[in-house]
């Protein structure tokens, strides 16, 4: 794992290894980002994120004017706060539509309940001079799909509302993101067929202390996590926690590295990891 | 106008000035808060907020201990974003509710699709084990209704889901908040009624060459706020133009300038202001 400094970024076209983003979302009392992530976006290679939470924030000029791609996994506030804002901010000069991959039922929740002209404006219904502004693209569970010049698999985690986990390559290296889950399955079975997996991005919300509430909302304890990672034969991946709920992030961060897991750290919002 | 410098800010119980910050809401490509904002959310006193559109992303950890009341001008979620995370994060801790303060009209929206099981949990049916976590305290327009030390009252303005600007006051000072406007009348009859007016917080979304978008979209241009701003019998007091479109912002602030408006500047965002 190599990690370039914080906000460093080669232009897409030069890039020779695949780079996330974890954006920050977050700001202190001096308005800087701090490590705590209230709000999920990952961006990769500056062209695609997987969810939106801090989309429309946190992004670089340079990198609001190459990202055409949204993935979104489930329809969590934390996950899709500001994707509204990305797509408002960008309306005038957009010369392709913002694609928001989903599953038809993340989609329809999405027009029910956030572009639905009451939360924001339906964009899917709008166009500048260039054409539409934003359009809706599904994709099917289990199915390989193209976004940009990666490949996705999409399977189905254990959340609260309709969730997916993502298994993404740029043909040379694959990751895999759980998304929000509790323990499952499906998602490892696929991850397992992948021929090998760089760096997996997994979700360690609550303490120990809290598994009831963390099983009640479908979410995982750093002892969920270790369970979890059993059911993986992939060996030797970067493993990156996040999605630590802010008020127990230190003790959740104790608890990970009581893991005594070699290769697993929390993952840093604003630094770029390439693998 | 005194103002004190970013981040600062005196303990509620000392305050003798009426205190007005907007939270820093977008950052740059060094995780620094930049100028523009792309969130709505006024906090006042270190105890009330207008609009929620950072608060759960930019407080500080004594204005996290303080706030319990935030008043929803309307649903639109450049100004409702992280009012999810908000609650979220003080969920465990809470000995009081949150207080969502807004119209009926406007809190039926909000449980149709922010705090709808999908977006996010219905925390308003939700405890700890203090008590419930959140509640809606619905105020009627016109009249006047109190929240924290704060005296408020609510009017329609003309903007395209239902809205609210407000009269505050904490028994010295006043001040007026336009939300998201076009041109409206009843919010400056009762501005006007009011004995003095130390500041107005009114909105300056596009330039002047897209009024026809601002008029769609129910927005002011600098044109269209010199007009308001002759409907106000007030005079002297101090005019923050807010809520200018990122895209256009250089432009609206040239284009403000070039009113010639002595007491009026561009709200800067974490900076605190007092009266
Ligand atoms: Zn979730
Ligand atoms: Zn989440
Ligand atoms: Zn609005
Ligand atoms: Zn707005």
């Amino acid at each position: 794992m190599l990690s370039a400094i914080f906000g460093f970024s080669l232009n897409p076209t030069f890039t020779r290894y695949l780079q996330i983003q974890l954006l920050p979302s977050s700001f202190d009392a001096q308005g800087s980002a701090n490590a705590a992530q209230r709000l999920t976006c990952f961006v990769i290679d500056d062209r695609v994120t997987v969810d939106a939470g801090s989309l429309g924030i946190a992004l670089s000029e340079a990198q609001r004017r190459t990202i055409r791609d949204v993935v979104v996994t489930h329809p969590h506030m934390d996950h899709i706060a500001s994707l509204p804002i990305f797509v408002d901010d960008l309306f005038g000069e957009l010369r392709q539509p913002v694609r928001i991959h989903a599953t038809s039922e993340v989609i329809e929740l999405l027009k029910a309940d956030v572009f639905n002209d009451t939360v924001y404006p339906k964009f899917d219904e709008l166009r500048n001079e260039h054409g539409p502004v934003m359009e809706y693209v599904p994709f099917q569970m289990g199915q390989e799909f193209q976004v940009a010049h990666l490949k996705l698999t999409a399977i189905a985690v254990n959340h609260i509302v309709p969730t997916v986990g993502l298994l993404v390559s740029d043909g040379k290296a694959t990751v895999a993101f759980s998304s929000d889950t509790a323990e499952t399955e499906e998602l490892w079975h696929v991850v397992n067929h992948a021929r090998h997996l760089n760096a997996l991005f997994i979700e360690a919300s609550f303490p120990d202390a809290m598994e009831a509430l963390a099983k009640a909302s479908k979410h995982l304890t750093p002892s969920m996590l270790r369970t979890e990672l059993n059911k993986l034969n992939h060996n030797g991946m970067d493993i990156l926690a996040v999605h630590l709920k802010p008020a127990y992030r230190e003790k959740v961060i104790q608890e990970l590295n009581e893991l005594g897991i070699e290769k697993l750290r929390v993952m840093e919002p604003g630094r770029i990891y390439e693998w």
